[in-house]
């Protein structure tokens, strides 16, 4: 995705959290980066992923991280086991680097990763030089994630910063179950801004289908729309969407509402046939 | 506004958008102007434009770029006709460069650098080498507007990232009418964070209205406050606003609520006389 | 907090206020800095104070600073008196410097400083020539803090930018009584994004109290949690905070909607007797 070659000498470093923006968390915790690197680049992915709402977190990552050039480090703080016995870890994914808990948050961009044939590693941070001298046992994005994600930004190497790993928590995203009539039943995995639907089924599950059908609850939708623009406003389209994946849209309005649907519900893709479409 | 003569050599943009602070899009943008322009300065105007709303994103970019440095890129995204064939465009207005799909989010601006006598210059973004590799039909402002903002930023010509054009879709802003006895007649433009009526009517139209009363639904204001604390807490206030507009607020309190005032609500300014008024 | 040392030759600015997100208010108070200093790094804290709430930013501010680099400017502007005859002030509180409204927003990081017996100074900013040239009445965030805070940030002396002043106004936080018993009646003093619960009670106030019960309205907490994952999903437990205070959570979920507690609402903490508890 990202130009071929392209590098930077800036260090870069995004933020992703379920911090909120009320209370000032992720200002502290650039407060600590740039006390550290104080020429890094910030940027905030997201601070309003739904409280430890892991699944969220490592969705929104998996799609940000591509964009981002080589040598990026991003720091992901999703982290209901603060404070537990639950590790902290760092992963170099290709060509990016990571700083996270170890639950699961890194597991898409993992895959995805693995997917392309590049290389991962992983360490468990066990290394208290690279923390802030004082840890908290409820604020490890300020207290470990923040300090390790400038020291890696600085140049300190993966392997400086903890222990290896080959074992970091894996987490299960629902796969689409194939349908005894060639088509997919998938379901809806997030809900963005705008009220989109966005699904677990990816352009390759709708090869072979045409002319096809895409059903939610009790609605039917012939066809895909190739741009927003191609419906009506306010009326309920399927189409691609900027990540590849199957998204259910009101144009110019919001499918969650117009649908009420809810993350988990089952969504189908298959062949037209209005013999068996039932109502 | 800008105090003259001042430049900057640094690359800054900024970035107005409907896309929300939740799903990372915003950030996803930032990661491709950095990979073009590493030392790109970035600022967020906002990210919260009512969903599609062109006219209230050109509102708030005009009330920003006046303080910005000349130089400046802003890129500008509120979509609805992305993946169509809406052209997207770059401008050059006065000392201000402009990234924007060409559907009038630019109009407030543009109309504001004619009236200063500024040259204003138009290009249809027509050269592909300017953006991402693969254009999606959903996502422009990641693959068509960020990519040409940081290009811009860097120094690449405006006249080489397309076309000339001179026919950019106006938006029509609602004009205050003159009412028979001298007054005006204008109306709810927007709401501010804090409740605050915005309307269409400016410091020129009070002009010879003295002593002058506003009139929004059932309320009468006697007389322009000059600040919030001129009030009582509690208390309905009408002042000159920030950008020189008429704004109805609440002092220490919430405008919208206390009136239940909608945008395009009527609001008129006219000369007080308690003889005429009805209650 | 801060690595005693460390120090930064970055131009670090630090931004909180109530201005929301909506408007693009914080984007045109960075205009206005980068146009002063181009190449000042620029921090938001929050702009999601409760609009006028002064003591909801000192606190936020409060729990901010100790993990900014010395030399770091921290503008805050919750401004309920804009326009009116309230002074704007600059300070130098130990290491840091601050900009803001003369309102007691300033009054918990000073007394913080002072506790650790370093020097404070404030100026009345009564020197124009380094606000914006011209000065509304409704946006002095925009007018006078954020342009004071690019020069402070730039290297002009505080004793440049106003006369000494030695009496800013202070705000009185709640103080937590002493009971008979030899517990303490605290507050609950702000909810946070999660819906925690923290209260003006410190570790402080806790000693000597072991067994000791938390209560807040009809809930009582049996003893400490030393982190969230420590108690059950859903089960309401207390723990001393990443700030120091006692603060009162649900794991995984939200305290505040659990308990419907509001800021002021009473917390008692006092040794274990199940003799005495009310039910």
């Amino acid at each position: 995705m990202y130009p071929a070659g392209s590098t930077t000498e800036v260090k870069l470093i995004t933020l992703l959290t379920d911090f909120g923006l009320e209370d000032g968390y992720p200002g502290i915790m650039k407060g600590v980066i740039l006390g550290i690197a104080p020429d890094a680049q910030i940027v905030d992915l997201t601070h309003l992923i739904p409280p430890q709402n892991i699944m969220a977190g490592a969705l929104a990552l998996s799609r940000a991280v591509p964009y981002f050039p080589p040598g990026t480090v991003h720091v992901a703080v999703v982290d209901p086991g603060v404070g537990t016995q639950r590790r902290a870890i760092a992963a170099r994914l290709g060509a990016h680097f990571f700083v996270s808990p170890d639950n699961g948050l890194l597991s898409v961009v993992c895959h995805q990763a693995q997917q392309r044939g590049e290389p991962v590693a992983f360490v468990h941070l066990d290394q208290p030089d690279y923390w802030l001298p004082r840890v908290s046992r409820v604020f490890h994005g300020r207290d470990v994630f923040a300090p390790v994600g400038a020291h890696l930004a600085s140049g300190v190497p993966l392997a400086q910063l903890g222990t290896a790993i080959t074992d970091p928590l894996p987490l299960q995203l629902p796969d689409p179950q194939r349908l005894e009539d060639g088509g997919w039943r998938g379901e809806v995995l997030a809900v963005d801004h705008f009220g989109n639907l966005m699904t677990n089924l990816t352009a390759a599950h709708l090869e072979g289908l045409s002319p096809l059908q895409v059903r939610l609850g009790r609605f039917t939708i012939p066809d895909l729309a190739q741009a927003f623009g191609d419906g009506r406003p306010g009326q309920l389209v399927a189409l691609i969407d900027s990540a590849d994946y199957l998204s259910l849209c009101v144009v110019n309005g919001n499918a969650q509402q117009a649908t009420q649907a809810q993350i988990g519900d089952r969504v189908i893709v298959e062949r037209q046939n209005p013999a068996r479409d039932r109502r």
